[in-house]
């Protein structure tokens, strides 16, 4: 591998800047997808409406070898069964609407990220789980928000940590009062770390806690129980061990009987027709081609070859290979694919192939058939596929040619991109004669998709510019060519043929020879106008101060709190305040 | 000093972690008052209403050896002279209503930061130094918004980097036609680090440059001139060589003609009456007392020893003598020499000493004299030096006792600390007949001073608890003692003789102990609950990314962009996106 070099000459990054787990060694090839026959670390039962998912830590399943798993811990490999536990409940099961999670442990839930693997890991490895780890605990907030599957915390022990932050991504916590059960976030006093899935942001942003009882509580490793977690909203409720069961359950049968949810039979999500070779990676709709010397990869998405069915029934039907599921299904693996086993790939560049017509008659499918529980579930994943995108530290390009189909929900790939690229006319050493590309704005774009600060990629494009915006939403439908895309502001640049070519090759080496951190920052800054929540206050300012706490000495250097965990002694600190 | 030994087992930390400039050397202590007869880098006129202040940098007047400020480049010594002329220009010109900032050199207004000495120094130095910077912005914006007194960048040659962010921060900027001077960010493709004092946030949430506009600006190390700056609203305008003074001159008198601005009499900004020992720093009515085995600040606040003068004119005359001006101005030079002079103090004790009744009667004044422009210059710096506490990079703990007098601007001290701690009945062994110590809410502590987020400390802590911020309203006047403070949620702690000792003692240790790094990304994030606004998204989002990359080898290691500037090679980076 060609970053073996780099390892030599940048010594100072001896600690946390190895490609993959233990630096120097080659990374694991990571892969996203699993079922629940596989499952090593949690249990799924569905009791009716109810489902009731238990962690139940394999020690010895770790996704690479070093460290034990013990106290019911994760890593990343258990992060990726809950992630496809999530899935499978909105897709597979529309009668469940409320989901239970708990512990198959004695007084401990959960642990929280498993701390070897931690001392243990590149950098790169924990920004990246940290990364995934929250996109999975705000997909349970979606399934509680949007598809009526609440989910309950049902702390039958401890959860510390990352345990902790698991239950604050519920939209209930209740804990076992057995005289010894806490809920706590030792990661500053015990770590030197932050809480690195949003429990700070949750703490004080979604529970509401006091910010002086959040700092007593972000720095007492021990936590709080009973009336006190109760009084200062830690969690909801603490029950005796005797009403323990009898109260989960009806809390879970309250939260059902207020859900809108509605529907029979479930899409089953069979395993990915993916094709893995050592340049490309392929799905139906979707090939990846890397070019390593260019650090770039180019992502095709194929539009779709028919019709949409003619209804609800008939999308039910295609179940997984309804079009936009499909094409959705192929990008969230390959993304995630890609930002663990890629990482020297630092541009993305989109290009989709196909029928406009055929793309939106699917995009308005998903408007017209959206009250129906499976459609809605299409369009959610789109939203959420959406979402890591704006998240990915990686330079995002759309180009915009002829034969391509760039329009509603495929239009915003091209939105997502820090950069649009649209050809004016054909190449004409290619094909002279080739109908020059168009694109078409939908509903879609105007807010079926809005990304983690609430807007839509349009109004984020046009924040401050509302009378663009309105005239943009005047194009709804409309093909635009390339001087038209240019004029409504929708694409960065439109080029003839004569110059197309040229310049999108230079960019791109530009690009490619930037410092992938500078990158990193200014696209996370750009990418988020306007209004913030709690996502973009999560991925923004608290993933960037574990990113920067992460690399400083004080955690990860030899001495540092993480390194030095079970050691039985404390981090070294340098003191210093910066 | 006891950080050396640090330098040595933290070796991965060999750049940027050194204690001031030029890493293992000992920081020089920086004084941060200074004016206009001293400065060596700006020039300040006054011509009636209109203020004229010019840049024009002493190449060999660096605050610290090594490198030369070429090109109107800039280092901290630069930014303390700035922020006295903007300081200046709101206490001692009532008569300005519009600041026109512009270069003295030929064909370059400004270079931005200095890169030797960035390159040059520890990762606290940068980091400290961009926090000032960015305060030291945000106050010509503060003082355009509120103060009547409107920034117009007229940039007589190229703004790059840190340069055009200085233009960002005013409220017009023009740029000179003259084939060649241009606005620029040129720090992503030449440095690999981020525009540090607010650039890209401003660039897309104040200008509303379209986002990927921004990517093609702060990617391009030449920026753009004309037309181009123009329509993308990277400027207001172009203008010609032959119009320039016409045009400057028109709009300022425009931005001045529109000022509510009133007064007629300046207050003479006196140098400081600030004694430095080893371990104590003291000015009329503040004390800090450094204790460095426990690496702690003890900081007192003295109320005034008599009540307010009867009428403005009387404030007037008492000009810095003014209790709440003099308190403040104190205060303000003591944050930022122990933010950059003592960084191993890690927690900071508030105490405040005095008859409650005489701040009462001056923080009612405050709000009754509001329409005067001295009394509202006073509490706008008021506001601006509690901001400056809400991003300082230290725990902050307020121990409320008998004696003490936290009422209105001083309960906000109180209120932008991390904890505070309340005795409950007195000191049996020091003073058993003391009167206990009680808190005074009043309107100034729901509003006056408003955190960077747009809320009150008030509605801060009580963020998501309407009733209980209703219920503290409802307390607005009256002394409560530390079982009322408790139980309407002010005070973290109320607690008795027997225990308040020891508890506080426990707390301090416990504090001082741990990971420097984690505790300040928890305050960080803490202390920002709720509405996100352009200055929380630089201290928080841009500022973390940036303190990230700063310390990322690609920016700062041997082979980084940064260490090589000037070189003739470009970094060599790791390209492996994290």
């Amino acid at each position: 591998m060609t970053t073996v070099q780099h390892e030599e000459h940048h010594q100072v990054a001896t600690v946390g800047d190895g490609g993959g787990l233990q630096p120097g060694t080659a990374p694991p090839e990571v892969d996203f997808d699993t079922s629940p026959d596989r499952y090593r670390h949690w249990e799924l039962a569905v009791d009716g409406e109810v489902a009731t998912v238990t962690l139940r830590v394999d020690e010895q399943g770790g996704l690479v070898p070093g460290y034990e798993l013990k106290m019911n811990s994760y890593d990343l490999g258990v992060d990726i069964e809950l992630y496809d536990v999530v899935q499978r409940l909105r897709f597979e099961h529309p009668e469940v609407k409320a989901v239970v999670m708990t512990g198959g442990l004695d007084r401990m839930f959960c642990a929280g990220a498993n701390i070897r693997m931690l001392a243990q890991s590149s950098h790169a490895w924990k920004v990246n789980f940290c990364k995934f780890t929250n996109e999975t605990r705000n997909g349970i907030e979606d399934a509680t928000e949007a598809s009526g599957q609440t989910w309950i915390a049902a702390l039958n022990g401890t959860a510390a940590g990352g345990g902790y932050e698991l239950a604050l991504a519920c939209e209930e916590i209740v804990l076992i009062d057995d005289g010894s059960s806490t809920v706590s976030l030792p990661e500053v006093p015990l770590l030197g770390v932050l809480p690195g899935t949003g429990g700070l942001t949750r703490v004080v942003d979604k529970r509401h806690v006091r910010k002086d009882r959040a700092d007593l509580f972000a720095t007492k490793s021990e936590g709080y129980r009973g009336d006190t977690a109760v009084q200062w909203g830690l969690v909801d409720a603490t029950v005796p061990k005797r009403d323990w069961d009898q109260e989960i359950g009806r809390r879970a049968a309250q939260a059902a009987a207020g859900s809108s949810r509605r529907g029979d039979r479930g899409v089953q999500l069979t395993p990915l027709d993916r094709r893995v070779e050592q340049d490309a990676i392929s799905y139906p709709y979707v090939t990846a081609t890397m070019d390593r010397a260019a650090r770039r990869v180019d992502i095709t998405v194929d539009g779709p070859a028919q019709p949409p069915p003619a209804d609800a029934a008939g999308v039910l039907e295609q179940g997984v290979d309804y079009w936009p599921l499909a094409v959705t299904r192929a990008l969230d693996d390959l993304v995630l694919r890609l930002r663990t086993n890629e990482q020297e790939l630092g541009t993305w560049v989109f290009r989709t192939r196909g029928d406009t017509e055929l793309v939106l008659a699917h995009d308005a499918q998903l408007r017209e058939l959206a009250d129906h529980w499976f459609v809605n579930e299409v369009t959610l994943f789109v939203k959420r596929l959406l979402k890591r995108l704006d998240v990915t530290s990686r330079s995002l390009v759309a180009v915009i040619e002829p034969g391509s189909c760039f329009a509603g929900l495929l239009l915003e790939l091209a939105l997502a991109s820090d950069r649009q690229y649209m050809l004016e006319g054909a190449y004409e050493d290619v094909d002279p004669e080739a109908v020059p590309a168009a694109i078409v704005l939908t509903a879609a774009n105007d807010g079926s998709f809005p990304m983690g600060n609430g807007l839509s990629r349009l109004a984020s494009r046009f924040w401050g510019h509302d009378a663009d915006l309105d005239a943009a939403r005047g194009l709804v439908g409309e093909p635009l060519d390339a001087r038209a895309a240019d004029e409504a502001g929708l694409v960065t640049m439109a080029l003839d043929d004569i110059d197309f070519s040229d310049e999108l090759r230079i960019v791109l080496e530009e690009r490619a020879s930037l410092s992938p951190d500078a990158l990193t920052g200014m696209e996370a800054n750009h990418r988020f106008v306007g209004p913030e929540s709690l996502e973009t206050k999560i991925f923004g300012r608290l993933s960037a101060w574990q990113n920067w706490i992460f690399i400083r000495p004080n955690a990860s250097g030899p001495d540092g709190a993480l390194r030095r965990f079970g050691s039985g002694q404390r981090g070294s600190y340098d003191y210093r305040r910066v």
